[in-house]
């Protein structure tokens, strides 16, 4: 029996984590979660799982819960108990945005390995994460589907001979699209993924390919690569996750249907799988898989985000921090679809680089860019 | 440095084994061969690789070698000389059909790991090859493209994850072909294979589909699996290599581009990689990978060979024994292209099964079914 916590326990990985621990109840204990403002849905969790430990974003909502046989936490203090529960064997981190960060350096701290949904959480700090992580030999266990596949396709093989790896990109919900027909976009359209049932935030970043962008990042930090080894290939599918190419020229594959439940159960069981009750893989009926060069001019985000880690330093928290206000401002229809990424190159061509910096440094530079006043 | 002996050094798995030496002298040592008839080419390898021991097919084919300073030996007892050689680390036998047998039974009882392109190898004797092996403690490395990929996907991977193998068949020379289209075709169309350069018996095998249905009672018997975990899928761009289904619905594949160079260095160096300098996978560059489900009406040999595993005992040694001898007759233009699987179907209807035969037994059947008279 595995003891599990999940940070952002209401949102799509979250949801689909606790999936995964319904079809797996004699395997997976949830000690404890936090959710956001969603009292009703933690409500049912706690009725359902009975973890210890609960938190809540604001502390009027403890109200609504103190009926309830669970200890209640609220606010930055009561996702640090989530993170840090001493009962814990993985925490799953799956909060949305740098304020995963804090709490995952606290649970390395504490030596619980952690299920890393959160990505800007190794955008922003991966090198710290990382060098913190291998110091208390905690582990740092991929959900992103691409990640999970590499790390799969890892699995008994040696560092030292990975040429490189070839991460897969769906291409999101404008893939079919010149630039000069993204100019009008709507966000109902944006929202509107082809392959992937996903949160918001993330769908967005899928269709501007900042995504992918996020996840080059996250990848030089979990796997221990320079950034000229790490590719990406559009392929529409979906259903190769990633790829490594080793140095005899094989390449190793991770496929299968798109379903995020997948890895999110990897990094639950890892290093063992279990079963699951779901659809196979069926490569005959889906009769086609199609790859195409990586267009940089069209995908401009991405290009940013290749620029941002080579840049390094603080770079990389500026391309996130800004990232997340555009995608909240075009979902709230302040800004265009391609003005999210005229903000992120605006602001990485103004910041003055920060080399090496410190959590205090990248947690303060993430939090001028957020609070910043852009003008739209 | 790994001492490596081969048999069947002049067949198109041999000198690409010796490419393969070629590109890193100093990692293999060729210690041992044996060749058929070809002594030209045995001599210009003597002088390249400096081995100590050279087997020949035909006793009065030493003359020609022994002003050269190397051991020689010829016949059955030289195939067992140079597979039971004592300095080898790694025998790859890589010899055309079920004459492989013998010599292989001897190496794994000498103790020598095993590379195994002489698939006939284990359709005939997988039961009692692998249980030596076991015994012996000896590695069975497979150098057929499809069972390197399945390996390779394998490792790390724990036996009793695997739901299936899902084994890719590029179809062969005649994979567009309708039945009716199949009653005229000619040894020379049967032999222009679209993506892999091998051999002239695995070739015509291939247009038939009995290559695949040898792979798969191959898998099998290596990977110590129920046939109905053993699935095949048409893939005619041959980049997938094979791939393995697992419980928790993740496939690992094994990609390349089609050069046996890589599955051969594999087996040489397992469990390590070393680097090859050849050419990269692209697969932008390729475009599009296509699947079909399998036709086992079209491709009648890969029924018949699904059939003889399942009956199993003595059955799949006919399979093989008369493809051998209906294989040969096609390239001797005696037979059509579907006189192949008339030839078996009927062999396999009129033979009376012998359950758990022993090796001797496995060896007269073979024997019996080559020295028959068909009556052609």
């Amino acid at each position: 029996m595995k003891n599990i916590a999940i940070l952002g326990a209401s949102g799509s990985i979250g949801q689909q984590a606790l999936d995964v621990m319904r079809e797996h109840k004699s395997e997976f204990n949830l000690v404890a979660f936090s959710v956001g403002k969603n009292v009703t849905y933690a409500q049912s969790i706690i009725k359902e799982f009975q973890p210890e430990l609960v938190s809540v974003q604001n502390e009027e909502d403890i109200n609504k819960l103190n009926h309830l046989d669970v200890e209640l936490a609220y606010g930055e203090d009561g996702l640090f108990k989530v993170a840090t529960f001493h009962k814990t064997d993985l925490l799953l981190n799956s909060v949305m945005g740098s304020i995963g960060l804090r709490p995952t350096m606290a649970a390395i701290e504490a030596g619980i390995d952690i299920g890393l949904a959160n990505k800007e959480t190794l955008v922003a700090a991966g090198e710290l994460v990382m060098k913190k992580a291998k110091e208390k030999n905690v582990n740092i266990l991929p959900v992103d589907s691409e990640h999970s596949a590499i790390f799969q396709c890892l699995n008994g093989e040696k560092h030292k001979n990975i040429n490189k790896l070839i991460i897969t990109a769906s291409g999101g919900s404008f893939r079919d699209m010149t630039r000069a027909q993204l100019e009008d976009v709507s966000v109902e359209d944006a929202l509107n993924h082809p392959n992937w049932s996903m949160g918001q935030k993330i769908t967005i970043d899928s269709a501007t390919m900042m995504n992918k962008g996020l996840e080059v990042i996250e990848a030089k930090w979990l796997f221990d690569l320079n950034i000229d080894q790490i590719e990406t290939v559009l392929h529409k599918e979906s259903i190769i996750h990633s790829m490594v190419e080793f140095n005899d020229t094989s390449v190793i594959a991770q496929l299968g249907t798109p379903d995020m439940r997948t890895p999110i159960q990897y990094a639950f069981t890892y290093p063992e799988r279990i079963e699951r009750d779901a659809e196979m893989l069926n490569l005959a009926q889906i009769g086609q898989l199609n790859f195409k060069e990586m267009d940089f001019k069209r995908f401009k985000c991405l290009q940013l985000a290749y620029d941002a880690i080579k840049i390094g330093g603080s770079m990389p928290v500026v391309l996130n921090a800004v990232n997340e206000v555009a995608v909240d401002l075009f979902l709230n229809k302040k800004i265009s679809f391609l003005d999210i990424e005229q903000m992120i190159e605006k602001e990485m061509n103004e910041h003055q680089v920060i080399k090496n910096p410190d959590l205090e440094t990248i947690l303060g530079i993430d939090a001028f860019y957020k609070s910043k006043d852009y003008e739209v």
